[in-house]
C-alpha cells in the first residue's frame, strides 16, 4: 500500500528555506506573484499491507520515531 | 491561491536519502512493512491569482528556472 507523509515546520517556526526560495522567486522576477513559500519533505512509502488502518499505524509509529522532528515539525499521512 | 509543488528524483536516479531511510527503519524494526521510500521536497505557495490556469503556468515557470533540476528532477504542481 502507498503511504505519503508530508511533513512540515510549525506555523512560528521560522522556515529559512522556503524564506530564501521566497527571496530568489522575487531576484527572478516574481515578486508580483508570490506571497509566501514554505517548503517540506515528502516521503513516498510502499508498504507490505493492504489494510489502511494498519498502515496508518505504522506510519504514525515511523514519524513519531524517526521521520519527523515533532519538536518543531507537523506530519500528516494521507493513504 | 495555494499552490503545492512536489518534486521527486526521477525514476532510475540513485535516491539516497530515501535508501537511508529505508535502511534507518529496517533498524529500528519496519524491516518487514516497508518495501520501498522516496523523499522529495513539498514547496506549498500562496500565488496572487485567483486564475488556475495562470498560478499553474507561474508555478511551472518557478520550477523550470529554479525549484526543480529537471536534469535529475521530475515535479507535479496541485492547485
Amino acid at each position: 500500500m502507498r503511504v505519503v507523509i508530508n511533513i512540515f515546520l510549525k506555523e512560528g517556526v521560522l522556515d529559512s528555506q522556503g524564506k530564501a526560495v521566497h527571496h530568489a522567486l522575487d531576484s527572478l522576477g516574481f515578486e508580483k506573484s508570490v506571497q509566501d513559500v514554505r517548503i517540506g519533505r515528502q516521503i513516498v512509502m510502499q508498504l507490505n499491507t493492504s489494510s489502511e488502518s494498519e498502515a496508518r499505524e505504522e506510519a504514525t509509529k515511523m514519524c513519531e520515531e524517526l521521520l519527523a522532528n515533532t519538536v518543531i515539525e507537523d506530519y500528516s499521512i494521507e493513504i
